[in-house]
């Protein structure tokens, strides 16, 4: 052990609680089949407690926990009301936090894309556009808001598996945030109704942040300021606008598309 | 009145039920603002009841119905528990069930697309579906499933008002509904994960149907035979894989951006 380093007390995790290296947090549960299977391969998960139907248990292929067996009412009953499971649901550590320098430093010889999401709190909003971060390779999702919970239970299902895959970067401040992105090479661009740039007729070649706003408010003016460049999805009706994490997805494809 | 049409006896539409012209349905709750403000300003809706809070009715541009001033715990007692209201519901006859061969009829001079759901059942899906249908002008959404009153009322809060601008044609045989798309002049293009072809690659000249499987399970082999070509959507991980309405949403922009 290097000589100076701050020692911590180590504790035996309760049924509750796990000792993690920089103090105690409340494990959370985990559920539905990708994201309990998307955790089990994590090493940086620490487990406390697997439980699964039978048949899921069979299906599970992984040797760092054994599930108890529980029938599904059982199972019901350790989660928040209403959830979809799946049979399946898995107590563990949350994540490390991680620093965005760390998730986002660009990696050489690579188009590195990350998304910046401005006051988008809706968890399953979050979760599907961490989802689709990760099936599109991007580096990194960051965002202001720190969740409840329960948000954070749901916003792991919606996720698929994609928060043990894509670093989930919460951020006090977001124009600091993307100030750091831009000192670190990324070009900044935001994403609003009433730019006159299409997305496809942008300039979107090197490192890339694509800035996402909530729905109905969009972009803060902060955040506007330090765009390099604002596009807009091209729709066909002025009645209807797209889910934000649709948004997402469509951006991502278009970088991807290349 | 035609002769020879089947007569019903007229009754007054009583608090949960209304009287539409081929028989008696039963009302739906529709709720969240864009919702409500689109079923407002759709004639082929039957309006029954529509309660608010104060700062909400305020806002509501129109003249149909007159508001009644309810606080949120009121508005929560009408619908089901945990929803999200936003402070404003709306009473309404269901829509027509439209029929495939009116909503698809491609018109002329311009390319027509609709979307077709082989069993996609979530109704957060079918409805962020059917919001990005709206979105990139889409004729309609075609699907198998019939939903229960429930996932009715969550998918239309999903689609933000999308279900009074895009027809959603719920048919019994979806092999026969591709076979009539097919003779009106569409071609069939599927989505499958194993598909050589990448989408940016296909040929999507003409009249386009995009058929979308569940997620995990994908198109069933009745489905994929009907299809005159099968696509992917690239992506940068196999670990990963798109939410189906991101796929549906990256499908219709490709379309779109021609």
């Amino acid at each position: 052990m290097r000589k100076g380093k701050p020692q911590y007390p180590r504790q035996q995790p309760g049924p509750e609680k796990v000792n993690i290296h920089r103090g105690t947090l409340t494990n959370v549960w985990i559920y539905g089949l990708h994201a309990v299977e998307a955790a089990l391969a994590n090493p940086a998960r620490q487990l406390q407690r697997l439980v699964a139907i039978d048949t899921v248990a069979r299906g599970l292929n992984q040797s760092r926990l054994k599930a108890e067996i529980l029938n599904r009412d059982a199972i019901d009953a350790l989660l928040p009301r209403g959830v979809v499971h799946q049979g399946v649901a898995l107590l563990a550590s949350p994540l490390p936090e991680p620093d965005l320098q760390d998730a986002a430093k660009p990696l050489p010889e690579r188009r590195n894309v990350v998304v910046v999401l401005d006051q988008v709190t809706d968890p399953h909003n979050v979760g599907a556009i961490l989802r689709s971060a990760a099936a599109f390779g991007a580096r990194a999702v960051i965002a202001t808001e720190r969740n409840t919970p329960e948000a954070t239970a749901s916003l792991a299902k919606a996720a698929s598996g994609a928060l043990d895959l894509v670093p989930f970067v919460r951020v006090v401040n977001l124009a600091r945030a993307l100030d750091e992105l831009k000192e670190l090479g990324y070009w900044c661009v935001g994403f609003a109704d009433r730019a006159e740039k299409s997305l496809a007729a942008a300039d979107l070649t090197g490192n890339i942040a694509l800035v996402l706003g909530a729905e109905g408010e969009g972009l803060r003016r902060l955040t506007i300021e330090r765009c390099d460049q604002l596009v807009r999805i091209p729709t066909a009706s002025a009645m209807a606008s797209l889910n934000v994490s649709n948004a997402a997805a469509v951006a991502l494809y278009e970088l991807a598309r290349g």
